[in-house]
């Protein structure tokens, strides 16, 4: 690993274009940076939680070609205890033995595999996103997008909505018991031309297998010169449930940024309050004397 | 239209988030501001053809129900006539006319449909992108999904991919008869780590059925009274054909800054020419002279 | 004018780094430009006023060699009608005499002078800026700056306070009656650190004598052939007093980002609210029914 | 200093804005800082350096009231030995000796000075800028303002220029013996409508003086009681000769983006190379095996 470069791994791509090379475990392209998102994402979460009631929950929905059905969670109800009970980050028990049974099978031939994780956020406020360039899902996929190994995103009903009609796809409004427009169905998934509608966020996000693997593959050296190799070391034969954590970060940190931006233009000098809703100042306890933002 | 809301369409959320509210076709949520996008998407189309002979070219790969089959299309010989050569923008004749059939079947009883956009990228340069939060991918995606009616986007393998494993899914290198780095497949989709590697780049950009549609629905007013709502005017039965510039256009707006961002950061004062390559100028001819940027 | 480069005027930087000319009025070069910050600069005005109690007001205090002492306009008590009372914008009446006269002596010549715009904000709210590149007094100056014209700027003591030692500049701190930390002094010009302290803030900014005039210059044309120039056409003598909504234009919009950044970061989930105040949320009345903005 | 505010220093204001104070030294509102600008000027100076030929210069032309007089400094033949001969960083040993004996006599009454940095380049390639809001003295002022204690900014003939009138202050072009067109003054300081002309860049730059003194001063405490302040620990009595790296620093990152900035945008794809100019790539050699930017 320290002459050749990874096949599918950014080692190659980092050193074509900066003409620098960290052969020790990936350098600045290494997922170890991920840890300077989920730091500022704990915050974020906590700060949306406090805020807004903003709940933001992340799992595995497929590993290699174990597929968790889309009715087996509720997205009403999921805890991060039930995401947190396994070590594949699956909430439903029987699939997570699934899934952990066939990241097994590959590990013990030195190969790897991906799959996907689904990542909800329950109370979001309405009205966070832009109309434009700036949409809501547009934020969030350049987010997902920037997490390593992803090839996918979809939010609502992604891929599989192109198969339905209008008709069919359409969510319809209503007004609930207190007075706030609703949608019966969520296939927009929490997102309507860019802005947040109040109605749960659901994304899918797609990780491909790992690169790293311990089988013989052909290759080239950074002087040009085909050779094979067999990569060594600890290398784990699925990333997926570890992204998870990092899901959560990204969409906590896009969406106290919306959140931030969305208090000062649209709540400091609101033009209808009564549509616009008013993002209601909790009652503020002194911070903790320790604590520091 | 004037006093319910559209289901599924961006101007209930707009109202929410601003106070204000076009009801003649969206205002500023109107698909009509990609106007804006693909006039400048001309201009970068030109210089990434005339600077590095980069090609962008979208077609319809999907129309509700019909899907063009991965091997029909050889996007190393795909041209600009075969996509234009129907109104469906579809290259292959046959799909082309099944794809109208579709769209046709449902246009007739008010509704509308969605499909998938295939983009790719010919001659790339090398080395754009970036390591860690702007990937090329996620500027990519990112720029799809601020399209109106995006729904999912992927890059290479895509969701596919996460059933492949690590050795069935890697590209392996070799050094080809002109002493390039390259790649013997291409799940990578032409990019690794963020950033291009020279091989072709393709996406898949979802499209929801068109929102706007003539069959009856239940919606709200602005007010939150309960109403019905059959849409009137000229309404697209399906987007998908006329997302195909636009999807170009944006693609293209993306890669002319990373190639400004490249030659900027990775060309003026190179670290390992040889390996990084360089960007050669061509021969440059005077622009006409009634020639404005 | 059509073949000649003016002297001092930006129609040659323009051309030698576009490669583009307009000889009609300077093109986008022209400080008709600025009309695309006054407006929203109104805005900005009217927001601030209602909001924080906020205003900003410049006026001309140096005209060639006019100069306004500094002990005679109240910074605390001045008024626009006292700017506005004049066509020089100076709103002490004897001082603006002189002004006139200044600018009549060198028009009759067909030359031209410049001078100094004093610019003050009364009731900024405390805790606007950052402490790193991005103080308020940074981001005032980059405005100011881009101002057509300008070659100087000055914030609180300015060049003058380069003359005192630290016992004589430093503001000293006392509570007020309210109970509000305040600066006796206000050598700081409302600003310490990069951030608001909410004492009056004040700046002055040089301007040059308007670069085209009607005298006989030596000059270039765009293919560097040596030529004389006498321009033609109205141009201003002085472009001082026109410069005085500019300035207040770009200090209004350059407060307003920073109030909405302040709202966002520090008053959303402040860590003291005792220490850092709070920013009072006004009585909404809904706003009239064709309000847009 | 742990429980008062230092008078016009930046410790009340950070902490009325973010709620928390560091007591030890400033925290983040510390000049110490500014490392994290002198470090990455340094490479910027020496690519600027290696790619155009670009030298930054800046030294202290002021402390207290000693005034280094214009005419002693000769800017093209001014080298950096001349300015760290001595350690008040003043070109000329006469000036440099009353500058030293001026701060000396307010060190030892436990007080401070201030003072001016003026800053010049060299060798500026023409064309670095913007016309309209990022004009190149806009950028400059901004990074100059950035910087601890500084109250005022001018490029040029600054507020002096003020007192001159259109047909003294125009900088008259003609064509020199190589075919470039210069002026033959320069009022401008080297840049004309936001964009280099080529011609030497001057700056000048005013340091208030240090605001914490050993000598007895009025202010407040976090809980707003009154108190008694007398500063203990190392202080300058004059920060202006530690400032000039600084100043260097943030000039040669401006002018580093803005060279980045001026490659990808005009040079990439130019109009009229003719007049435009290329900026030559230098002969490439390899970088040092080492090298690492």
């Amino acid at each position: 690993m320290s002459v050749a470069y990874r096949p599918s791994h950014a080692d190659a791509t980092y050193d074509m274009k900066y003409g620098v090379r960290s052969v020790q475990g990936g350098g600045r392209s290494s997922a170890r940076e991920t840890i300077g998102r989920v730091a500022p994402g704990a915050v974020a979460k906590k700060i949306l939680k406090q805020f807004a009631g903003t709940e933001i929950l992340a799992y595995v929905s497929q590993a290699h070609n174990v597929v968790l059905p889309e009715d087996v969670v509720d997205h009403e109800m999921l805890t991060l205890d039930q995401v947190e009970s396994n070590i594949v980050r699956c909430p439903d028990p029987e699939y997570a033995e699934k899934m952990i049974a066939a990241i097994d099978a590959v590990r013990v031939r030195g190969d790897s595999v991906g799959g996907v994780v689904t990542c909800i956020v329950r109370n979001c406020p309405r009205g966070l996103g832009s109309p434009v360039f700036d949409k809501l899902e547009a934020e969030l996929a350049k987010a997902m997008m920037s997490l390593p190994a992803t090839k996918g995103f979809e939010v609502g009903s992604g891929f599989a909505g192109t198969f339905l009609t209008g008709s069919e796809h359409n969510d319809e409004f209503y007004t609930d018991e207190f007075g706030n427009i609703r949608t019966r169905t969520n296939r927009s998934g929490g997102i309507q031309g860019g802005i947040s509608n109040g109605e749960i966020i659901n994304m899918r996000i797609a990780f491909k297998p790992t690169s790293t693997i311990g089988r013989k593959q052909n290759t080239v050296t950074r002087e040009k010169k085909e050779t094979e190799l067999i990569a060594r070391g600890r290398h784990d034969p699925c990333v997926v449930p570890r992204a998870v954590p990092m899901v959560e970060a990204m969409v906590a940190l896009v969406l106290m940024d919306q959140l931030m931006a969305q208090h000062a233009q649209c709540h400091l000098f609101p033009i209808n309050p009564d549509l616009q809703g008013t993002m209601k100042l909790p009652e503020l306890e002194p911070a903790p004397a320790n604590f520091q933002m």
